[in-house]
C-alpha cells in the first residue's frame, strides 16, 4: 500500500491553524513519514529529540529518524512506556532528564510520534524545558490525529484529575501521516472516529451526512475515506482553535461528552475505556441533556446515538452511582465558579454553552446507565 | 514605623509592565498590604489562594488575608518549607493538590507571597494548573521585589538544573510593601542588593552612583532609600521585559553575573551561598571577562568588585576546580547551539551577549577563585 521512498509523491494537504506569530501548518497525507521532501518544511533547530513510545516507536521511530537526518545535524530517540497511567511527573521528568542530559538547549526540538497521551505528554516536556522549546506533533492514531495534536493544549494526570496540570503551547508544525493508521487497532479506529463524529453536531451536518455514508469504510481503515475524515476534522478544529486560543469561550464547544466522558474515564480508573469510548458514550449523555432542555428532538439524538454504535463505541454508560458521577464531573476544570457547565447541541450543527438543573443531569445520567 | 490601618494613606508608586493583552502594574510602597484602598485594584475571581512558607506566613499572611477578605468571596491560605531544596514538584504538586481538593477552577486566583523561591514555584503553579490560571506576586523579599516577581519568570529546579523546568506565564499584578523588608535578615538584604546593582553596569550608570551613595543606608534598611532602589530598579527590569518578553534576545542581559552565578549555587549544592550572593561574585567574574576582551578598564571593574564588597557579598568565588566549573556553565540555560555565551559589559552602563574563548574564561576562573 505504501509507495517506496523513492517514488514518493504523496498527495499531501495543508491545513493552517491562524494564530498571528504562533501559527503553523497541519500537513496530511498517506506516506509523508517516507517522503524526503517533507524534510525541508521542518523548522530550524539545532538538534532533534523524538520521543515516542514501546508501541508505536518500534513501528515508525526509523523513518521519522530517517527524515530529521536530513535536517538536523544530531537526532536522539527517546522511547517511553505506552499508556495514560504513564502520563505522569515521572514520565515527564524523564524526557526533562534526557535534555538535560544531552545538552540540550533552547535551540532544540521535540518530536512528539505516537497518540494522544504521548502528544500531551511530550507536548508539556516543550512546553516546559527551559522555559518552552519548539515541538512537532506526529501523531499516529485516528484521535489524534483529528483532535489532540491540534491545538496546543498539553497536559500531564495529577492523581486527582485528568489533564489537570498543564499548559498551552503551540507546536510548530503538525505532520499527520494517514499511513500510520493501517497499523492501529479496530478498537482505536473507534475511539477516534468519537472526535470525528463530534465535529458534526457541534459544527457541520454536512460532515455527520458524510461520517454516516462513510463509516464502514473508516472502520475498514479505507485510506482515501480517513484522509478525508482527518483533513476535515482538522479544519474545522483550526477555525475554532485560532478564534479562541485560550479556550476563554467558543473554544470549550470542542468538549462536547467530554464532561460525561471524564466523569467515566475517572470513575473507572484511567484506561479501562479509552478517551474516545468514554466520549462516545458522553456526547449520548450531552445529546440527551440537550433533548431535555428543549434544545433537539428525539430524532437527532437517535441519530446520533446510532451512529455512535455504528462506530463501535459504547453508548450505555457504566453504572458508578449517580452520586459519584456529579462529584467526578465537579472537579471537571470547565467548572467556571464552581458551576457545571455543559456543552450542547442547541440544534444540530450547533453547540452552546450552558448549565442544567441538577435533577435534569441526574434523569440524564439514570438513563444512560440503566442497563449496565 | 508603619502606620495603622486606619490612617493608611501610604505613598505609592506605579510601574507598568507593558506587555498587549498582558499588561500589569507594579504598585511599590511601604505599607501596602495594610492599605484597604489597594483591595480595590486586585484582579477579579472568584476564589484566592495564598501560597506562602513557613518564614514568611506567620509574619505577613494575616495581613494579605485581611486584604484578600475585602474583594474575594473566599481566601484559602497554603504554607509550604522555606528554601531552594523545596523547589522541586513535590512542593509544586502539593499546590495543585490543594487547589483540587477546594475544586478551584480557572477562575481562581493565586496569590504568592514570599521570597524569590517562592514566587517561581506558585508562579509555576498558576501556569500549569489546568493550563494556565491567573496569580499575583506579593514579593517579601529585597530580591523578588527588585528582579525575580517582575517578567512572569516562573520554575522549579530539576535534579540536573536549576529553574530547568518552567514556563513563562506573566502575574496579573506585582505588590511591593516595602515594609515587609524591615523583617529581612541582613545576608539577604546584601543578597538582595546584588539584583539592584546589576541595574547599573548593563543599564544605567546614573543610578550605579545613587547605589554606591547610599550603599550603607540600603544595608541599613532605610525604607526610603528601599524604596527608590525597588522603583529604579523594576523601571529598568519593566522596560526589558516589555522589549523582549520571552528572552529571546535583549532580556537575556538581565542575565549579567548569572552564568558563573549559577555554575557556583550548581557546584556548592543549591542553597549553601544565596543566589543573590552567587549572582554578586559572578558579576565580578564577568566584569573581569569583559576587562579581557578589551570592553571595559581595570578601573571599571574595581569600582564594581568594591560596590558588591560594600553591599556585603563575596567577590572570591568557591574553588570548585576550573573544570567542574565549566562543566556546570556548559548546561547553562543561556548556551545557545551548544556554545556558551556570556552577558559582558561592553563600556559601563551598556551590556552586550557574546562568547569568549575558553582559554580566557579559565583564566577567570583561576583569577576569581585563587584565595579560597
Amino acid at each position: 500500500m505504501l509507495p517506496s521512498a523513492e517514488s514518493m509523491t504523496p498527495t499531501m494537504h495543508q491545513v493552517d491553524v491562524d494564530l498571528a506569530d504562533r501559527s503553523y501548518p497541519i500537513l496530511i497525507g498517506a506516506g509523508l513519514l517516507l517522503a524526503p521532501v517533507i524534510s525541508d518544511r521542518l523548522p530550524a533547530a539545532s538538534k532533534a529529540l523524538i520521543v515516542t513510545n514501546d508501541v508505536v516507536g518500534p513501528l515508525y521511530a526509523h523513518r521519522l529518524n530517517a527524515l530529521l537526518g536530513r535536517r538536523y545535524a544530531e537526532t536522539i530517540v527517546l522511547s517511553l512506556p505506552d499508556g495514560e497511567t504513564h502520563k505522569n511527573w515521572e514520565t515527564l521528568s524523564r524526557i526533562h532528564h534526557v535534555l538535560l542530559q544531552q545538552a540540550c538547549d533552547r535551540d532544540t526540538i521535540i518530536f512528539a510520534l505516537g497518540g494522544g497521551v504521548l502528544g500531551d505528554l511530550a507536548g508539556f516536556a516543550a512546553a516546559t524545558y527551559m522555559r518552552g522549546i519548539s515541538y512537532v506533533q506526529v501523531p499516529t492514531t485516528l484521535l489524534a490525529q483529528v483532535d489532540s495534536s491540534v491545538g496546543g493544549k498539553t497536559a500531564i494526570n495529577h492523581p486527582l484529575g485528568k489533564n489537570m496540570v498543564g499548559a498551552f503551547h503551540q507546536p510548530s508544525m503538525v505532520l499527520c501521516d494517514t499511513a500510520t493508521l493501517v497499523t492501529l487497532p479496530k478498537r482505536e479506529v473507534s475511539a477516534g472516529l468519537a472526535e470525528v463524529i463530534k465535529y458534526g453536531p457541534i459544527s457541520d451536518m454536512i460532515f455527520m451526512d458524510w461520517i454516516e455514508e462513510n463509516i464502514e469504510n473508516l472502520r475498514a481503515g479505507d485510506q482515501a475515506a480517513l484522509a478525508y475524515a482527518v483533513r476535515r476534522s482538522c479544519e474545522i478544529k483550526a477555525a475554532i482553535v485560532s478564534a479562541d486560543e485560550r479556550e476563554s469561550g467558543r473554544r470549550a464547544i470542542l468538549n462536547f461528552g467530554h464532561t460525561f466522558g471524564h466523569a467515566i474515564e475517572a470513575g473507572l480508573g484511567f484506561g479501562r475505556w479509552l478517551h474516545g469510548e468514554a466520549v462516545g458514550c458522553g456526547m449520548v449523555m450531552a445529546a440527551r441533556l440537550s433533548q431535555r432542555l428543549g434544545l433537539v428532538e428525539a430524532a437527532f439524538v437517535e441519530r446520533l446515538t446510532n451512529l455512535i454504535r455504528n462506530a463501535g463505541l459504547p453508548t450505555v454508560g457504566p453504572n458508578l452511582g449517580i452520586g459519584r458521577y456529579t462529584e467526578l464531573m465537579r472537579v471537571d476544570k470547565k467548572a467556571a465558579s464552581g458551576e457545571n457547565r455543559f456543552v450542547l447541541i442547541n440544534g444540530p450543527g450547533h453547540a452552546i454553552l450552558a448549565t442544567a438543573p441538577t435533577a435534569m443531569v441526574e434523569d440524564v445520567l439514570r438513563e444512560s446507565c440503566r442497563d449496565s
